[in-house]
């Protein structure tokens, strides 16, 4: 099935958004798509803002990641015109707006992550991944994450 | 214009730094230039240090990220002999020392987007970008960033 | 020497590991091979936990750094059959669990890019690098870096 039906399966829209900034939001070298640090916003609001391990839970945070992907997803449609252009996930960079104590950001990854294998497939859904607990984020959201997808020939 | 002539228009000498460590400036595969990541140091001394939210200002992380870019720049110019090698930006990481309210992080990375933009263009001198605020950085600066740039062929 | 016969040399059994997460350890593009954010687990279990500057000291924290390296090239030596593939390292970026006063990431990260250096040489075992410090990693440990290498062809 194709990504785009599947998405539509799923019930999940993607959104179009204007960068926020002096960036774009994907860059393309060869088959390497680049996508800027992905924030959670919805609607043009953050779905959650503040700290995993204070104001946010370890579930808000990985509710933020899944929101973080289909916002990658969103831009890379934006960009390639298609999102059934896309091959497959290289990488993620998963940043967690953390408390100093919190120390589980690969689960707060895994929205992002399980969002996408179930998307893609286990083949082309998984990637290379690190999670790290930051000091803040822009806005102070709880995640914002960075990505590498490749797209089709 | 060339990019050469740009900086000289704009005042602008590229610095020429030994690393500091066991690292490479630039490490290019294929086109795509790696460059480690750079702090705001001038002749050999850090413009600012401390964290964004306490002891520098917004504007200082602003002027530090700018700084960065030049360092970057600097890198590239000694790696390649000729800093009219350089096609264009791919991406940037911008890593803000911040305190655990700060967060504007992506307004100090608009230091190092706007002044790479103005020198190579809306086109090439804007690349997909992250900023993130951290807990620390090597010698308390307040801005460090990494780069990933592409070489003309 | 190979590099297997070099770590058997210096000792050095390569770790075979399973991912503990929705990641692939390696993923390759072309020649170059992402490696996952990678910690200082030693059959199992971290070698260390806490922050650099607080539970942990330098020292400690450059013994993680090498153990990153080395599980690093026990994914490598998974993914490509034979650690003999990997050409050289491209870059790495060095997530150091720091309090907000730690600021000696570069020396941390030393632990990880000497390692490499005197297994691979100074022209292919020394690469790009960024070293940041966050407000925490998964598990408390007090280091994870991320790796680029390059694949013979």
């Amino acid at each position: 099935m194709k990504i785009s039906e599947k998405l539509k399966e799923m019930g999940i829209m993607l959104p179009s958004k204007k960068p926020g900034g002096v960036y774009k939001p994907v860059v393309q070298v060869g088959r390497e798509l680049y996508v800027s640090g992905q924030g959670c916003a919805v609607g043009g609001k953050p779905a959650f803002q503040g700290k995993v391990g204070a104001e946010c839970t370890l579930e808000d945070g990985k509710t933020a990641a899944r929101i973080c992907a289909i916002n990658a997803l969103g831009a890379l449609a934006d960009y390639l015109g298609d999102i059934d252009k896309v091959d497959c996930i290289v990488k993620t960079l998963a940043f967690v707006n953390s408390t100093p104590d919190f120390s589980q950001q690969h689960l707060v990854a895994n929205g992002c992550s399980e969002f996408l294998r179930d998307l893609f497939g286990e083949e082309k859904g998984v990637g290379a991944r690190s999670a790290i607990g930051v000091a803040q984020l822009p806005g102070n959201i709880p995640v914002e994450i960075e990505f590498v997808f490749e797209a089709k020939v």
